[in-house]
């Protein structure tokens, strides 16, 4: 077998821990699979006496994970240290410059400096592996890559982030408001104690930007991403979405449409029965629709080490086998930006919710609202009679230009009798 | 850009002309992402006149297939012809030992000959790219080989046979006999005139064999597997099914078990409300359970023009740049057989249809076979009354061996009170 490759491992939390982890155990049948031993060579920490479940005797250790970089031992930098800046961002370009491969799981990194990676790694005749940092386990990396290669996309969505889904999950299930859930999966360690990176799409945009720049050859752009998150989302929504056939999920959509790049992040209800909106708790899921394909679906664990691990073992297998291609399955010159299309130009169903005193002629002068705006109502719940509470009003829309809604809400919002802003969900047609 | 890869296309079927449409449709696109132009520079089919909506002027055309594997402007040759033998069994072997790559949809022929021809193939340096012959459009075969290429894999199913799971969808659906709606399929072009390959398991027996060759490592060996196909399903035991919360699917299963590889097909209960009890109609589905992944669902169209040509393109794609690795993931000196579990050493839950004489004693009896056995029931229907007709007895068991299993049935089959041999249908659980 051929000369081992050797890995220079930085960040040791769990991700890291768990390529460690899964080097030991399965490092064997990697070998096999990969033609040639992976090794890990060196690593790089904060803490060299935090205990991590992993032996790391006998490794070189750095303080500096930037030593990695010039260490003539190492053939592959692993950078699992994370953030979009930083010592991340040094280190990556510092390996790519010595003409090092980058194996990452960083969406953030990717997300906002890809194309300068990208092309640096082109310079240097190398790549970036990042199959860790979009849907944990979840091979879509290399297959929007490679396997759909000969697919025209019009249009890529999933459930990214497992937080989320969790929180909306167990929201749906318990009835429960986010504030509370969202407590409870920080307790259980499925949420940040800053959760904002998860709860408001942030992440989700991430790595939206990655699987765009895969699917439709153009260079990350996270500025280009509408990006709602998931914490105005409430139980009530939540129980009438189920109620009109729905389920409510943070999703990150791409789409090609006749006015340029359609890059979205919001919660948005999904006929239930449709496979994506049966993807539950911590998983993640993509779907993929091609010329060539149809509609394609992905589902898996989209976090955690073993499946983490698992994606960077499969970038590194691809870098020890020689099978690694270009970053974003092309050449860089070749990523061409496309015009972000302008989210008041999306088409597509609505779900409102609006809370008005209940006395004649509130629902006449809603619908009249509806009308002037070209706004078809497609189903409408008015249950509860309370004249001494606000009541709820509950519509799904028919297909409209999300400026027609947009004038729509506004003229209703300021109606006397609707004492709340009206909430707005969209629909994603599956 | 490089120079391009030059096809020869032998077949001109549904595949081979939606093959031939795509690299018109998406030539250009294939190319960037493979880095190179993809042509086609001959092809062989038996009837040069018929129409197959597509252009084929200014083609070598050869009526002979063997002809592309000597033509010295073909580097790859595309076999899709069908057949375990014959034709396509000599073509691949002259043009691996000619010493060119070979892309194929023939599940039959690398299911029965895989092993030596991918020997051949490593001998001449080149390899046989075959993710059209799996589960159509979806990238299964390069997910196992090199997206889960980390994990230790225990557990390979899947729905693999569209034909299968449309007849048993409808079935469902319209609580017809499994005769209708083979005839309707028929009449619909979704099964063959001749459906046996299809209904008796055999299909989805050679993509199993495939699959497991990829998962575990072994050379694919059709005769280590258990089939058996849909023909006895009944419209009764679907309705059954649906009762007890299951759906009936055809199922290939591989599965790494004490005793060795257990590989089998039949159809199987499984509980509504998991992924893949959702997979209806055509749609194929797979899942892979890794000791790094967990579980992983991959689901999309297993057949038809598009999304087999989707597939073959996919592997000229990798030919194209350079990435195409061993045929079955290793060296094949490195294939292991591994021993057959025997099909009575299968353990699992069972579902159990029994036509008796209603009288009473029936059920004691019946109970008393199932403890001599050691089998113990989960659920039991017995709700139709009727002094004159046989009714069912409808039961499910806690997990037991097959052999205790059938021993059970075989006392029961010969209880005077038991007018029909048993009906079993084995569970999977998931």
């Amino acid at each position: 077998m051929a000369e081992p490759l050797r890995l220079g491992l930085a960040g040791l939390g769990t991700v890291g821990a768990g390529v460690a982890a899964l080097l030991r155990a399965n490092g064997e049948l990697l070998a096999e699979r990969a033609g040639r031993p992976l090794v890990v060579s060196a690593v790089s920490a904060r803490d060299r006496r935090r205990a991590r479940g992993v032996d790391l005797a006998g490794l070189r250790w750095y303080d500096d994970a930037l030593a990695l970089a010039a260490d003539p031992e190492v053939d592959v930098v692993v950078e699992l240290i994370g953030g979009a800046d930083g010592v991340a961002l040094k280190l990556c370009r510092a390996a790519l410059a010595a003409g090092k491969p980058v194996v990452t799981a960083n969406k953030a990194l990717l997300a906002m400096h890809g194309a300068e990676l990208a092309a640096l790694a082109e310079q240097h005749g190398v790549t970036i592996g990042f199959e860790a940092a979009v849907a944990g386990g979840i091979p879509i990396v290399q297959c929007l890559r490679e396997g759909l290669a000969g697919n025209r996309l019009s249009r890529v969505y999933g459930i990214l982030n497992g937080t989320c889904n969790y929180i909306l999950s167990s929201m749906r299930e318990s009835g429960r408001s986010f504030a509370a859930v969202l407590a409870e999966a920080q307790a259980l360690g499925y949420a940040e104690a800053d959760p904002s990176f998860d709860v408001d799409g942030v992440d989700t945009a991430h790595k939206l930007a990655l699987l765009a720049a895969l699917a439709f050859g153009c260079p990350p752009d996270c500025a280009a991403i509408q990006v709602e998150g998931i914490r105005h989302v409430s139980a009530l929504d939540i129980a009438f979405a189920s109620e009109m056939g729905y389920r409510i999920k943070l999703l990150g959509v791409a789409r090609l449409t006749e006015y340029g790049l359609e890059q979205r992040v919001h919660p948005a209800m999904v006929r239930i029965g449709t496979p994506i909106s049966q993807v539950e708790g911590v998983f993640n899921a993509v779907v993929a629709e091609g010329d060539q394909i149809g509609t394609m679906l992905f589902s898996g664990r989209g976090a955690g080490a073993g499946p983490t691990a698992s994606a960077v073992a499969a970038d590194l297998a691809d870098l020890a086998a020689g099978r690694a291609g270009a970053t974003f399955g092309r050449p860089v010159k070749r990523l061409r930006a496309l015009p972000a299309a302008p989210m008041l130009r999306h088409r597509g169903a609505y779900y409102v919710r609006l809370m008005v005193v209940d006395r004649p002629g509130v629902l006449a002068d809603v619908a009249a609202c509806m009308r002037d705006h070209e706004v078809s109502i497609e189903a409408l719940i008015q249950r509860a009679r309370n004249p001494h509470e606000p009541v709820p009003i509950v519509l799904t829309t028919h297909e409209v230009s999300e400026a027609e809604m947009t004038e729509a809400l506004a003229q209703i919002g300021a109606l006397e009798s609707v004492l709340e802003p009206p909430r707005m969900i969209r629909i994603e047609s599956l």
